[in-house]
């Protein structure tokens, strides 16, 4: 049985204040669970699990330090984040991001992305087309939230995610900046850059204007419909599947 | 105030028994509140929102039948879905769906998408592109299930979303069929069909056998990178890009 220590602790890490401070994060199911076993396993301090999950996944690699807790299926109730606990939940210490210089390739900029599907999805993305770095400006979505977490699928173990939080990193940068929006170039007249710098936009307010300044040319996709506006991480996908 | 029977109906319509039955379905919060009473204001039959809302909404469009029910926080926290209700919602009767006929362009096929969000992300990227026509397997998830409807962004009201429930619809087509795979042929590689059918598989499990063997060609997105898969969406959506 879990102590009340234990479970205020775990608890604790739904906050981001709670997350930064203790430098740990929270993960659930048994999908992101089996990929941060997998991907990132001297990282991951503490697993709480149910016995069906237990009985799954005895075996886990010796580099995983944290010993398996087992648990009811009511103190996972209370230790979940989600509307319906899925078996085990997962702590793992935090990875210090680091300050990416734009180099060869694309590096993506954030602007404002706030829903944490997004965000994730974004990161899942960016793995997917090979960028190593995304730098998120202040008002991004935490990339320790739950939420986010799940989205990257497993992604977050491998791409550097950095806060930008006094928004100078793009003055120390010597890369051509992107912008997407909604009214550049369309995307099948830009070739594909040997560096550069992509920013992307808040979800429903676009880039902020001081932002869309900084950018040597600003990049469409093609609307052929009627929707308004694509999804933002849609958007990061399909302009980065054109320039990588 | 708003009558016990008045509560229990908008209610009933989260199950998607109930919204078949009475073919009508629910939205919610300001933004998609006002992208439906400007798409499609005659289908709208019920707006139930607070003060705030009427006050900045005073003038619907006279083709609005409906009238405006005036709510409390505490009756909008009754009807609401969402876990922080939004100023309002909305009560629409559903489009009657026509069975489409593959023709020029682009026609998309979903297989066994069940995540409302990625769902109704494809119908916006759909309209984005300028599909018109969306076929679903039986497995899919509800066009007018709540967070479907919100992730549609409006588009709800352009796309026509066809429900192929006896899995019979592509042997009468007469189009060519494209799946969308890990292992084809690099997007690259393909022109832009004139007319043709995409295949686009669960979230989890790709194409279904059966419906991947229908294919004349395979698309693969490439991957520069080790995501192991995309987001189903962001996945149609490069697709689309490139085939339209």
């Amino acid at each position: 049985m879990l102590s009340k220590k234990v479970l205020k602790d775990i608890q604790s890490l739904s906050a981001k204040k709670q997350r930064r401070e203790q430098g740990l994060f929270l993960a659930e199911g048994p999908k992101i669970a089996a990929e941060l076993v997998a991907l990132m396993p001297a990282r991951v301090v503490g697993i709480y699990a149910t016995q069906p999950w237990i009985d799954r996944n005895g075996n886990l690699p010796s580099s995983v330090q944290s010993v398996v807790e087992p648990v009811t299926e009511t103190e996972l109730q209370r230790i979940s984040q989600l509307q319906t606990p899925n078996e085990v939940v997962l702590v793992a210490r935090q990875q210090e991001a680091a300050e990416p210089v734009a180099g060869p390739g694309i590096t993506l900029y954030l602007d404002t992305i706030q829903d944490p599907g997004n965000f994730g999805t974004i990161v899942r993305i960016a793995d997917w087309f090979g960028v190593r770095d995304i730098v998120c400006s202040g008002g991004c979505a935490d990339l320790y939230n739950p939420k986010v977490v799940q989205s990257t699928m497993g992604s977050i173990a491998r791409v550097n995610v950095w806060y930008d939080e006094e928004e100078t990193w793009l003055d120390r940068q010597r890369v051509p900046v992107l912008a997407a929006a909604l009214d550049g170039v369309p995307l099948s007249a830009v070739g594909r850059p040997e560096r550069a710098i992509l920013l992307i936009g808040n979800e429903g307010k676009g880039l902020r204007p001081g932002l869309l300044a900084r950018a040597a040319s600003t990049l469409t996709i093609p609307r052929v419909g009627d929707a308004e506006s694509l999804n933002a991480a849609v958007a990061t996908g399909i302009i980065l599947s054109h320039l990588t």
